[in-house]
C-alpha cells in the first residue's frame, strides 16, 4: 500500500457514517420464541444510549435510526436533545403499519378504505415527527400482501400504494426524503405489495426526485445479485439508503458480514467506485438486524466493524489494473485484482485508524473492559424490555 | 370413470384419515404480529371441540394431536374421554423444546449438559403422556441450530442429539413410535440439526424399527422434489408421518394445497401407489398449518377438503396406462394420463361420498349454517386465547 | 356456467393466439447430450411446415417466431409468403448475438467497440428483416454478463447497454415495437446485463413507447411472483410479450403448464382481467420451449392446449363474486371463487370449441393419425438438422 | 501465529493433494455455446501434459482424473507411464452413461432392459480400466431422471439404480471404490434419481464400505448447508471425496472459491478438525470445473490456490479458544474466533510454503513466463480439440 493510498483509504474510512436502528437493541426473536436478554432498554432514551455507546467505541456511528410507535415520545425536541447529549443524532423515522389489528389485511393497500386512512394518518404523523427531529428520511416498510390466490386484487393494491405514497409524498417538506424498502416475502406469504426493488424503483420514478429506493440486504430471492441492483440503481440515481445485515437463506437478519463477507465486499466495492460513500452524497447507511441469540450491544459493534472491514478492502481495490484488465477482456486477472483487495487483512489498517480518531483500537475489549454491561444489567431493572411489541 | 374404479376410489377416500394439529385453532403469526380471532380456544377442550367439529362436517378428521406444554392437562384420561365423548381421539404426541429461556441455544444439542438434560426429560414426559392418551407416535422437531458460523460443533451437536434420540427411543413402548421431522431453517439460521431428510433418516436408521421420518411439506429448500421424498422413504419402509400444509417461499404454513395442488397430487400419487393411504400401513397424515388471517375452523375444513380433492384425483390415474406408456418411453403419454387425472374435476364425486357417509355434500357451507361460530364467538369471551406462546 | 357466459368464454377463447417459435421443431438439449430426433427439420421452411401443422390441430397459433440467423434466408418475401401458402405469419424476429466467437464477453455490452458494432449490427438487420417479413416485433435477448467478480464493470455495461438499444430504437419503424427479454442467469453465472423485469422496464422507460418488457416465464428466481410482475407491467403498460415455457428449477423450458399449471392459470387470470387476452390488445403470447426428450411437434400441440385450458379457467372466474370478497375481506371465500374455476375440467368446453371451429375435438390424436409424424420421418433424411447450432 | 502453529500448518499444507479433471483443460460452455480456446489439448496425453504443468507450478496437485470415453485409449498402462513421466499419475476413473443416444430416457435406470444393460457393462469397463491405471476410485455421476411428472416411476428407477450399483460394486477389487455423487437437477429437469445426499448415502450404505459419497460443491438447492453435509457424512463414515467448483445459481462450475470464499473455508474447516485432510484419510479433492470463458490453465492454478488458501484458514482457527467459546455459549466469541482465522492473509505464508517447496511463491506469474501456454498455441494445431462432445 502506497501512502497516497493508505491516506486516501484513511479519510474515507474516517468519513464513514453507519447509522445505528434503535430496535436492535430491544428483544427480538423468530415467530417460534423471543429469548430475552438481560439489561436490554426499557425506553427510547435507553435505546439511544446504547446506541450512542457503540459510537463511542467505534467512531463512525453517530446517528439512531427510530421506528415509530416502538419510540414514540411526548417530546421529540427533547429526546433530539437527548442524543445530542449522548454524542449521536436522531437518523432516520421508521414508519410502523403492521402490528395494529386493523392492519390484518394490509394497511395503505387495505380494500377497506378505513384503514388505509389510519394507515397514511401514521405516515403522515411520521413525517411531523421528522419535522421535530430534524430527520431527512421517512423510512417506508410495508408488510402489505395476501396469503392466498384471489384474496386481494394485486392491481387494485397498486392503486391504492400509489395513492398513499402520493400524499405522504406531497408532505415532505423540502429537505426531507421518502425511503421506499421492498422485500420479496414475510410476512405476506403470496403477494407483498412491493416485493422487489424494481417496484420500488417504478414508485419512485413517479413520485419524483425525494422519493428514493432502499435496499435490505436480507429482503431477496435466493441467488439475486444485490450489487447488480445497487450498481444500477446508483446509475438511475435513485439509490437511497441500505439496510444492512446479513442472511443463509431467508430475511435472517443475522449480523451483516456474518454470513457471507465477500458480499458485502462486493457491495461496498460499487458504492466506492462511484464516490457513494461519501455522507454528502445522500446514502444512509443503516443496520437493521436482530441479535436474538447474541448479547446486542457488541453484536451492534462487531457489525459496525464488518462494514468497516468490507469497506477498507473495497477502498483498496486497484481501480486503474482494474479497469485495464477489464478493458483488455482478461478475466482471471481482473477477477484477481478483485481478489487482492479482498485477500488482504485490514484489521491493522482499522487498528491504526481507530488510534488516529482517539478511540482504542480494539472496540470489542474495550466495550468489555468498560463495565457498561454490568450496568446496564443492574440498573435495567423492572419495567418493560423494548420488543417489537409495541 | 367405471362402476368397479367409482367403487375403488371411494373406498378408499372412505377410509381417509386426516389428523388435526390441535395448535391449529389456536392464534397464530409471524414475528411481526399475531392477529387474534374471535372465539378462539382458551383451553385444549375448546381446541379438541374445534377440531371435532371439522370432523362432523368431513367425516375424514377422527384424530387431534396434542402439543406439549400447549395443550398440557393434569388428567389425560380425561382428556381422551373428553375426546371421545366429542367423536375423536387423540392423536400424535408433539414435543416443545423451544419455548423455554434456557433453549436458547438448543434443547438436546445445546452445549450445557443440563438444559439437555431438561429437554430430553421432556421428550421422556411426552411419551409418559402417550402411555396416558393411547397415543401411538411422539412427533419431534427440533428448532435447534446455531445462527453463526463457529457458534458450536456442528458434529458435537450430532453426538448430542443422537444420544438423546437414543435414550427416547429407549423408553417407547412395544406400540409406541418416534417420529422424527426435519426443516432446513427457522428458526435456526446457519445451521439447523436436522435440516434435511436425508439426516432424519441417518438418525432413524441407526434407532431401529419404531423411528420413522415426518415430511413437512413446508420444510425444504427452494426446488426440492418432495415426491422423490416420499417414493424414497416408502421403498426404504421410512415414511412415518406428513405434516401437511403449503408455501410459496420458506415455512409459510398455508392452507395444504393452496400453493401448488398439483404437486399435493404428485405427493398423493406416490402414496396411492403403493397402497400407503389406508391407515393400516401406518402412515399418519397430519395437518400442521397456521391460519393467520383467515377464519381458523373453516381454513382446516378448506385444507381436509384439499387433501381429499388431490388424494380423489391420484386415486384415478389409469395405472395400467401410465405403466404401459413409462414402459414403452412414450413420454408425451405417460405425462397425458397422469395429467388426465390431475385435470379431472373431483368434487361431484367428493359430494357423493359425503352424502354416502351421511353428511352434508358441501361441508363448508353446512358449517357456515350451523352457527358454531357465532356460539364459539359469543361464548368464548374472557380468558387467554391459545395460541403459540403457551 | 350460464349461456351468456359459455359464449363469453368460447368467444374469447376463439380469438386467442398463440405464437409458435420456430427454433422449438429443431433438435435442442443441455450441454450435455443434444438427442438428436428424427424428421426434425433442416430448413426455416420445414420448420414453418411444422408450426402450420400445429395450427392446423389447434386454431389457434397461427404465426411462427423466427431467429436469426437459425432461419436465415435470402429472401424473407418469399418465406413470408411460403409461410401464407401453409395458413401462418411470420411473427417476431428474434435477435441471436450470443454464438459468434466474439461474443465470449458480450455482444453489445462487451469491453470491445468493434464486437459492440458487430452486435449492434446483427440488431439493425433483424429489423431490416422485420420490414421485409411485416413482423411487428423485436425480440432482444442478451446472453450478456461475466462469470467473475470483477471481470467487467457493472456500471460500464449498463452504459453499453443503453447505448447499443437506443441505437437500434431509433431503427424501428412506426409500426414496430422491441421486445426486451430478462433472465436471471445462464449462461452468465456471476452478472447478467439484464437479469430482472426492473433491468428492462427501466431501459424499455427510457427508450420510450416502442419499447416493452418480455416475460419469459423460465427466467426468475426461485420464489418468485410471475403474476405479480403480469400485473404490476400491465399496470405500467410495459407488458410486450410472453415467453412461454415452465420449470421446476432453472431456465429448464420444459412445456408451459407442465410444471406449476396452477401458476399458468393465476398468470392467465392477470391477463383475461384487463382484457389483454385480444390480439388487439397488443401482448405477444408466444412459446419459448425445449422438447428435448419428447417428440416436437405433439408437445407443441400440448403447450398450445395447456394454454387454452389455463385461458379457459381464467376466464371462468366469478368476477363479481371474487371482488365481493376481496372487499368484504373474506379471504377464505375470495380463495374459493378463484379455486372454484380453477378446479373446474375445461377440456368439454375446449372440445366444443374445437368442434365449432371446425377441427378435430381431439388434437393430439388427430395428429397422430394424420401420418404427418411418419410422412416427416420418410421425406427427412440427410441435410442437417436444424438445432441451435446454426 | 507461534512457530509450533506455523510448523503444523506448514506440515499439513505441504501434503496436501488436490486431483485435476482431465476434462477441465478441455472446451467447455454452456448450452447456447462453446467458445473454443487456442492450445486446448487434442488427446489425453495433451490433457495430462497440462495437468502435470499446473503441478509442475503449484506442487499439491500431483493428479489427474479421466473420463471415459472422452478419454479413452487403447493402453492404459501406456497412458499411465506416460503420466508418471510428465510427473502426475492417474487419479479417479469417471464413468460416463449421458452423452450415447440411447441415454436418452436414462442409462442404468432406463426403462429398457438393453439400455440398462449397456449402460452397466460401461461402468464394468471403467472397472477394468482402473485395473490397468491403478486408480483406487471409480465416479459414478448419473444424468439419469425424468423431465416430466408420469414420466416414468420414481420408485422403479430406484430398483433398477439399486440393482446396477451392486452389479458393479460387487465388481471392484479389494482395493478399489465405488464414489456416489448426486446432484439437484440438470440435465433431468423434474426427478433425479440421485438428487440429493441422502439418496447417495442410503445407496451407499447398503452396497457396503466400498461405496462412499462424493459432495460436487455446485450440486445443491439454494441455501444448502454444505458444510453441514461434510460434517455429517465424516461423522458416518460416508464422505469419499469432492467436486470442487463454486457458483452463484445451479451447477455453474466456476472456479472453486471464486463465488464464495468463506463457504469454501467452512467446509475445509470441518475437513481440518478430524484430520481428514491428510491424504491417508482417504478423502479425494478434486477439481470438476469449466472454464468457459477464462484461460484453462491458469484457472486451474488459481482454483488450486483457492483450496490452498481456504485449507491455512482453516489450519490457523484456534480450536481451543473455539472450543471453549462454544463450550460457554459465547455466540459473538466462538464466531469471532473462527473469523480471526478467515480474516487472516494467508498469502505470504503459502509464498513461503512454495519455496520451501522449490516452487516459484507465485504459481500465476510463474506460469505466464513459462512459455507454456505460447507453445501449446503454436504446438496444438489441427487436430480436434477435446471437449464433451466425445
Amino acid at each position: 500500500m502506497t501512502p497516497e493510498t493508505r491516506t486516501r483509504v484513511l479519510d474515507a474510512l474516517r468519513r464513514q457514517h453507519v447509522e445505528l436502528p434503535s430496535w436492535a437493541f430491544g428483544n427480538s426473536g423468530t415467530r417460534f420464541k423471543v429469548f430475552p436478554q438481560e439489561g436490554v432498554p426499557r425506553t427510547p432514551q435507553e435505546k439511544i444510549a446504547d446506541a450512542a455507546t457503540v459510537h463511542r467505541f467505534t467512531g463512525v456511528a453517530p446517528s439512531v435510526a427510530l421506528h415509530i410507535p416502538w419510540d414514540k415520545v411526548d417530546d421529540y425536541t427533547a429526546l433530539s436533545a437527548y442524543a445530542a447529549s449522548e454524542g449521536v443524532a436522531l437518523g432516520a423515522i421508521n414508519s410502523n403499519v403492521f402490528q395494529d389489528n386493523d392492519y390484518k389485511l394490509g394497511s395503505v393497500t387495505n380494500p377497506d378504505a378505513g384503514v388505509r386512512r389510519k394507515a397514511t394518518d401514521h405516515l403522515l404523523e411520521c413525517v411531523s415527527i421528522m419535522d421535530a427531529t430534524g430527520s431527512r428520511d421517512l423510512k417506508l416498510w410495508f408488510s402489505d400482501g395476501t396469503n392466498y390466490p384471489g384474496q386481494d386484487s394485486i392491481r387494485g393494491r397498486q392503486d391504492r400504494l400509489a395513492a398513499a405514497l402520493s400524499e405522504v409524498y406531497d408532505r415532505l417538506g423540502d429537505e426531507q426524503r421518502m425511503l421506499l424498502e421492498y422485500k420479496l416475502f414475510e410476512p405476506a406469504f403470496y403477494t407483498t405489495d412491493v416485493p422487489d426493488w424494481g417496484t420500488a424503483y417504478a414508485h419512485c420514478v413517479r413520485l419524483g426526485e425525494k422519493a428514493q429506493v432502499v435496499i435490505d440486504t436480507g429482503h431477496h430471492a435466493p441467488g439475486t445479485n444485490i450489487e447488480f441492483i445497487v450498481a444500477f440503481l446508483l446509475r438511475e440515481g435513485k439509490l437511497g439508503a441500505f439496510d444492512f445485515n446479513s442472511r443463509f437463506y431467508a430475511d435472517d437478519d443475522l449480523m451483516v458480514g456474518a454470513a457471507d463477507p465477500f458480499q458485502l465486499f462486493r457491495i461496498m466495492f460499487e458504492i466506492v467506485q462511484v464516490g457513494a460513500l461519501d455522507p454528502d452524497y445522500g446514502i444512509a447507511f443503516m443496520l437493521d438486524q436482530c441479535h436474538n441469540i447474541e448479547a446486542k450491544i457488541p453484536a451492534v459493534i462487531r457489525s459496525v466493524m464488518n462494514v468497516q472491514e468490507a469497506t477498507a478492502k473495497a477502498l483498496l481495490v486497484d481501480v486503474e489494473a482494474l479497469t485495464s484488465a477489464q478493458e483488455s477482456g482478461d478475466v482471471l486477472d481482473a477477477n484477481a485484482v478483485l481478489m487482492d483487495a479482498y485477500d488482504t487483512d485490514v484489521r491493522p489498517l482499522l487498528r491504526d485508524l481507530r488510534e488516529d480518531m482517539g478511540l482504542d483500537p480494539e472496540p470489542l475489549k474495550a466495550y468489555a473492559r468498560s463495565g457498561y454491561a454490568e450496568k446496564i444489567r443492574a440498573d435495567r431493572v423492572g419495567g418493560e424490555q423494548a420488543g417489537w411489541g409495541a
